[in-house]
């Protein structure tokens, strides 16, 4: 029975009653939400040993972090110790991307160092051994899709990215509206550029059955992954976005049905006009089934900074009703993340889901910068480094000083200058 | 003849040709938005050799960035080398805060060094040289103040920040209202303490006719010093703060009416949810002036990553209306930046200028990320690295690869699938 199928019988499992806890919330509330659909899980029944975590409407704004092999780099230690960088600063979950080497092996590490939730994406493994076994991505059967997604959630994975919401009417608005970016999604361009040279329709929207028959008998929660999510701004809101946001609508209500916990992924480059409409769109089109936005990238034209062009739309995304943020490092658009970008990301990710909640009015979310506000105006250095998002870089700063918290402005300092007078 | 006067005769001055230019508006526009004060030119009228901007409505988002000695670290040549990074990283104009050492030389330095117009905060050194001269802060006299403005002016200083805008009303109502981190304006907290003290209204409010009085004779910009803004987010949109900005709207009308041109500074902490407000209520209360915002921050528990909190708030705050946003560098909070901070800090406040360029339609924003996703399409890394908000940086990502733009996906590139796949 999956967590979704236990709620609506009115039942509160342990791990309702953990993240209820963890959230400050009743139990109920995550039952009700869960049995929803507004709220998911994401624990595959198999695993053990995580610390589960609760994501959608009413809770605090989650955090994911990418790690992986490719090709160019594969080696297993440095991902692996990229799980314990991004989990250590506070990531809520993982994705292990992996496309190069022993993609087993690589997901048996994650699944073993991840103390979260773990996410995958089985596309990648089927397309990448159909280049190996059959000479390529196009000569990919039916069967090596089916077979990777039931092999990874037999292996334990929580949640699964599935480009299910990819199908001919999408491909086909794609076409005929044209884009300056075409498919930025790696999963998309597989799968579309398998329907194109097969002329064959998705097999994994086509047999969806098949699909939500796997991931219910594990409870791997199904994201409904964003195959033609805008790649530029220019891109954003366009007719195959939306086209593509009917169809994932269509699919959550089925997945819903079977008893299968569901999210959607979504983009991606929007400029910061268009995020508002982009999350109300994608609730209202998809039954308010929790929303994970990559990103989102305010702009295109800061290679270097996506972390930073991301942390300004993630904040928006969040505060307009995004759910789950993935991280994007300053690696993004140039090459694979090093464990510093991987740091950076999840810090700068936490950033925006903070700020989100603030503004979402989630629970703690306003007493934290309350209780930083107050450490400041007493001048404690002690509590302004443990109430800080990332205490040791703080705790770094503050050792090159010597009694101040701050030595911006020496003798001049405005708190000093105010305790001194103002209260007088 | 300020620019404010000659465009309200109908003058089109040589200035108002050159920033017309920048923007690819019409000079006319340029004219009617000084006239109406809506637009400022910040230029003094001896300073030569100098790339003037324009700051306001249907222009560019500028930014600013921070300079300046403290008592802690008094070195000119460090603060030389951070201009010149501020300016080639892309600053706007730059602001020098000295309060340490040889204040004048570091100034002469400044203006020497600076190509973009350079802005001071007169009252830093009234009250630093008061602690010296006269034993404290308190014991600074308003021929101090008046004195150090003019003779800043006379030097050469394009903008200045003084904090008119303060007086017994916002005081006390500061203190009616009760606040977390009640002043956190060095300048306000010198000029609180002032009042209190002394038992007497601040002068810069007084004998506001003065002030003006001086900068009109060398065309100095007035920014009226935000001496109440939050310091946190639970102080935002306080009564303190709103008592301080029906200040400011009486003064800028006062301004104007003398023909100084004049903009408003603003916080500061706000929560994301508050941006739009605040942008509204000063555009409103201060009667359309251009707005310059310090961040804004969206939270307050990041401190190392103020630059990031600042991006966010300041990309809403462009995008609601801000004219003008200073830069918050990673040691916001913690002490004096680097040189690399300085950098850093720059890039994240152009990337939250142009995320709000993008949304607020102003003239070549969209098209400069345009070109960057047909760079990327094609996969043209040389085309991406010149329209990269930082070509060093990404061309240093790019020497490190092969051939590839990127190399995070190695063989599964959506992009090359696409081009290979979906465009047959």
């Amino acid at each position: 029975m999956t967590q979704l199928l236990a709620a609506r019988e009115g039942r509160i499992t342990p791990e309702m009653v953990e993240v209820a806890r963890q959230e400050g919330v009743d139990p109920e509330f995550i039952r009700a939400g869960v049995a929803a659909g507004t709220i998911v899980i994401p624990k595959n029944r198999l695993r053990k040993g995580v610390r589960t975590c609760a994501i959608g409407r009413g809770l605090r704004t989650k955090v994911n972090a990418l790690i992986g092999t490719s090709s160019d780099r594969d080696d297993p230690e440095m991902e692996a110790r990229k799980i314990e960088v991004a989990i250590s600063a506070g990531a809520d979950a993982i994705m292990d991307l992996s496309t190069g080497g022993d993609i087993d092996g690589m997901r048996r590490v994650s699944l073993e160092r991840s103390t979260v939730p773990v996410g995958s994406v089985p596309i990648y493994q089927a397309g990448i051994e159909a280049i190996e076994k059959r000479g390529g991505i196009v000569a990919m059967t039916p069967e090596d899709m089916f077979e990777a997604i039931e092999k990874q959630a037999a292996a334990g994975i929580d949640f699964m990215a599935i480009h299910c919401a990819l199908n001919f009417e999408v491909v086909e608005r794609l076409q005929k509206t044209g884009r300056v970016t075409d498919i930025v999604s790696r999963g998309g361009a597989f799968l579309t550029g398998w329907m194109l040279h097969n002329r064959q329709e998705n097999p994994l929207y086509e047999d969806f059955d098949r699909v939500l028959d796997i991931l219910r008998k594990y409870d791997v929660t199904l994201s409904l992954g964003d195959a033609i999510r805008p790649g530029c701004i220019a891109d954003s809101l366009d007719g195959s976005q939306i086209q593509g946001l009917l169809v994932a609508g269509e699919l959550v209500a089925r997945a819903r049905e079977r008893g299968v916990q569901v999210m959607v992924e979504g983009p991606g480059h929007v400029p910061i006009h268009h995020v508002e409409t982009t999350m109300l769109l994608q609730k209202q089109l998809c039954h308010q089934a929790p929303y994970f936005v990559l990103g989102t990238l305010a702009i295109d034209v800061a290679p270097g900074y996506d972390h930073i062009t991301a942390a300004i739309g993630g904040a928006l995304a969040g505060a307009s009703g995004a759910d789950f943020i993935c991280y994007v490092t300053p690696a993004e658009h140039l090459g694979l993340p090093t464990e510093e970008d991987v740091r950076v990301g999840v810090m700068a990710a936490r950033i925006a889901a903070h700020a989100a909640d603030i503004a979402k009015g989630v629970k703690g979310a306003w007493e934290w910068d309350l209780k930083m506000a107050r450490a400041r105006a007493s001048l404690d250095r002690e509590a302004v480094a443990s109430l800080a998002i990332d205490p040791a870089l703080v705790r770094c700063y503050l050792e090159k000083e010597k009694e101040e918290l701050c030595s911006a402005c020496g003798d001049a300092c405005a708190l000093r200058l105010v305790a001194e007078y103002f209260q007088q």
